[in-house]
């Protein structure tokens, strides 16, 4: 019997850090959840959990929030560029890991991991054009193209485009770089912010609902205009209201009006847009990814 | 000394149809211009020019405006999809082609292969992530990732996302599908209809030219956000007003407000937004570029 390998993972998320060990097959062994802090807090909670775990080993997968420099040729690769999260910017995190394991490392977004762990074992299997996004924290979004996840001057960093403004809605925005981009808009907090509590809390029928369908098919339509998926994957908190999908996407037909033909999809938008496969795994899977790519 | 081969290119244009024949080094050796009216008509002209030519050619590209179906295991493949040149839809022209010469054909969009051109020849000789805007009678976008051009559920069709109005445009836009997209508020005629002539009628302190920067910086923000290109080529009719570039390059670092680190280039924008290496020669240089790839 052929003994598989173990890789271990690390996804970093904006609220918290998934830690875990897979085998090469996809199969989670072991994982664990520790919150997202000041980062040497961070770290050290990480390394307590899983340095103790590397012994068997082979590679270290790391998935982060970003943005995070992922071109191993710049003298910036690993460290975390501009964001909200002011105690990470320009953070190293490959230096910090590296201080305690001598494994190879590889690393990307969490979203452009969760892609490619999508494609290999969850909802996207057998496509090569995926996009993978989440509605948390933050919205973020990884891209794949013939199978390979995008970077180029950065990576993807799909929820600070601008959507159209729905006429009815003047509420300011909450990302302190964009104010009323995607994600100031229609992350998690901003829903929070505009009415009062979370999504699950309200009706599906609700204007609430109505309102972070709409943005979210903005960007879904954005996403199909431009890298062209086959498979476009909302996950995050905020898609755990059930409701929202079949809403999104109505609202990327709508905003598409007709221009994509989806007449080589048997189940139309319901083939094209999907749930992660691979669930609350999807980040923890898409760091092992990164390493059995690497 | 080698004989270079020789290769046919037909660039389709919605305005024009670029037929010539280059080397397979991107010289071109000759080529003509045949305005496009109604498909039966303009193929005819096509052929009357290019048949008597293809003796010494290995190879022909078609480089076609979109939507055309680009995957070769669709049946669709070779027609062109839903389009506002309405003789047009569903016409199909690798069918066409086919009935004249037994060459081998290579197919994508205009914009997808001029992108493959000016990374083999031209303005982004060296660079593997890419991306070609053309703004004219539409506006098109091609997008190459990791040297290969993005196709999947279609292709890229950039032209027909939304941009965030401006406050002091009322503008109801021109595209039949979408009215105010891109492509609905900012190509060649949506400019003519809205200001009463073209730009270049226009001094470039005029608020057109400011508007019509807007519209394309948000447009370059868009790709950087998504497709993350490491040179963004900005071609097309409505480009040669030279004013245009550095606006364009101005609006898109204003859009995307600081947050795609450009540290790392050494003039920045200037160096990240260009016109096309390659000029008028891009849309058919690009459609030999297909056939030398395949």
């Amino acid at each position: 019997m052929m003994t598989s390998r173990r890789i271990a993972g690390i996804e970093m998320g904006g609220t918290k850090i998934v830690c875990g060990i897979a085998t090469d097959a996809g199969d989670v062994l072991e994982r664990t959840s520790i919150p997202t802090r000041e980062p040497d807090e961070t770290l050290s909670d990480i390394r307590a959990w899983l340095e103790p775990r590397l012994d068997q080993a082979s590679g270290l997968g790391v998935a982060s929030f970003g943005p995070i420099h992922v071109d191993p040729t710049s003298p910036r690769y690993g460290h975390i560029g501009k964001t909200p999260k002011t105690a990470w910017q320009d953070f190293d995190v490959l230096r910090a890991i590296r201080e305690w394991t001598s494994l190879p490392l590889a690393l990307d977004t969490d979203v452009n991991a969760a892609a490619l762990a999508e494609i290999r074992w969850g909802a996207a299997k057998g496509h090569d054009n995926v996009a993978y996004v989440t509605v948390g924290t933050g919205i973020g979004g990884g891209i794949a193209v013939n199978g390979r996840a995008v970077h180029g001057l950065m990576h993807p960093e799909i929820g600070h485009m601008k959507p159209r403004r729905l006429p009815d809605d003047e509420f300011e925005g909450l990302c302190p770089f964009h104010g009323d981009c995607f994600e100031g808009l229609a992350a998690g907090p901003a829903i929070g912010k505009r009415w009062g509590k979370p999504l699950n809390e309200f009706p599906a029928d609700h204007p609430a609902y109505a309102m972070e369908a709409d943005y979210l098919g903005q960007l879904a339509a954005n996403l199909l205009l431009t890298a062209s998926p086959t498979k476009l994957i909302f996950g995050g908190g905020v898609m755990n209201c059930e409701e929202l999908l079949p809403m999104i996407r109505d609202a990327a037909v709508r905003h598409i009006s007709g221009y994509l033909d989806l007449a080589g999809l048997s189940r139309g938008s319901e083939e094209l847009i999907v749930t992660p496969g691979l669930g609350s795994n999807a980040g923890l899977l898409g760091a092992v990814a990164l390493a059995i790519d690497a």
